[in-house]
């Protein structure tokens, strides 16, 4: 339930050029736009599942879009009966300027791949179908100029070649391999909302820059509640997070009955020292560690 | 579009515990929360058309409604189309522990009744099917103790004659008009956007305490425009105020171009001294103005 000071859970990820939505519930067009982002350049919308917090905003979304006049097909990637979903609440945005692509997610887990990135969607445990998401920047090796040199490439080869395309010259194939060393760490965060722990959480999770994970319920009492419900509390997120071995956790969805979610706080570093517990609007820049 | 600042259009009347929300936007339950309202008591929704910026709120609302354990019926008043709409849109509200029952409003105008209060739907003119509503609250005249007396009504039969309820004792049948004035001055308030001015409109805001009506346009540069989109500017609004001899005209439903709708406010009350330019969550108290 959306309070006044604290909204739906939803997160944006902009790499080079491309933004992409997780979950889009009631009010997400207007913290986007607190923001100062646009509608407009969301190229795919991901949805865990299909309870109404977590979608209830995309009619709304996707007017918007239209409004800014986007022309450009939008993606959108979610578990079976997303055609169903959409269609059901396009029922009050049945005009829009722009195609979409509705891909339904096969299986316990899916990677869809994309210029420069990519997002897996991996089972978790709800009282619906459910995914976590994980998004995944690849970085490629450093370039060596020495071995460039000593294979007597030519000049106009190497830069073609340092974007991982294969290039043929004077009846000569180069190959990125020959110049370019191991591909180095890029970045990845992975978000998982609405779920009890389970393995695929920790797994995925796993050599994440960044760990989104819900902080449903923090009162220890509230152990019972969590696993009648499949969600999960502070304490069991920070233990996936540890487990993980993840440098950062983000705690998110929090009950709406809970007052100060922070109030946890200082319990759960002792869990995993590294616990956010975010304001609303809160975002980050990661970037690539090596040189 | 909502904006940050600026939420989306709807009106909530609340009178002897009966409460009327008039569209229902995304985030309206969040600015309902804001004011210290509760979705639990809605007793009536009424949707003036299905455009998204007035209805896109419902899912959410219906199970902030659920979530509070209500059981007692909704009813929905709407334009042809509601069951549609909102079966459409109840693909993410599928579960109610309430029922709903809906109801499509017949013909060019239609009055609801109810214990204390009328609904009235007028039809206006948008891009789509759409009304007006007024919401008139009935006063019965004044109890008149010497008119009873003279008559020989028992004491006890006061009360209910008082209520209007005709009574039988003894034999004898008394009737409310044996002791009660002329009716007195009721509660009117008229609601209407999305539309260009009409006279179904100036016909229905005459005698309303409080008059409201889109100021989508301000700029007298847009009138085009606004005849275009089918919307009304703020002078045509005040206009209407003006013959329909209103006390009070609010303006709403800003066009999300405007940036600060009371730059105005100057202008339009040449025309309509008694306009008002709310703010977010602006609300008011009537009250019956004779004794």
């Amino acid at each position: 339930m959306p309070l006044p000071y604290r909204w739906l859970t939803s997160l944006m990820m902009r790499y080079n050029g491309s933004s992409i939505l997780i979950d889009c519930g009631e009010g997400t067009q207007i913290a986007m736009r607190e923001k100062g982002w646009s509608a407009h350049d969301i190229d795919i919308i991901c949805f865990t599942h299909y309870h109404a917090d977590h979608i209830s905003g995309l009619p709304g979304m996707l007017l918007n879009m239209g409004n800014s006049d986007r022309t450009e097909e939008l993606l959108m990637i979610g578990p079976k009966g997303l055609g169903r979903v959409v269609s059901g609440l396009r029922v009050i945005a049945p005009e829009l300027p722009f195609p979409i692509r509705c891909v339904e997610i096969e299986g316990p887990e899916q990677t869809f791949s994309f210029e420069g990135f990519r997002l897996k969607a991996f089972k978790v445990q709800h009282s619906v179908l459910c995914y976590g998401y994980t998004m995944e920047v690849d970085r490629a090796g450093r370039f060596d100029p020495e071995r460039a040199r000593a294979a007597g490439i030519p000049l106009k080869c190497w830069n073609p070649l340092q974007k991982g395309e294969m290039v043929e010259m004077d009846g000569q194939v180069y190959t990125p391999d020959l110049v370019m060393g191991p591909p180095r760490k890029g970045l990845k965060v992975t978000y998982c909302t609405d779920t009890r722990p389970t393995d695929s959480i920790t797994e995925n999770a796993a050599g994440s820059d960044l760990l989104i994970l819900e902080g449903m319920y923090g009162d220890p009492q509230e152990q019972d509640k969590a696993r009648q419900k499949k969600h999960m509390t502070m304490q069991e997120a920070a233990g996936i997070a540890s487990a993980a071995g993840v440098p950062e956790l983000w705690l998110t969805h929090f009950g709406p009955a809970m007052g100060r979610p922070d109030q946890y706080l200082e319990e759960i570093r002792r869990i995993f020292p590294k616990t956010v517990i975010p304001r609303d609007g809160r975002s980050t820049e990661l970037n690539f560690t090596e040189e």
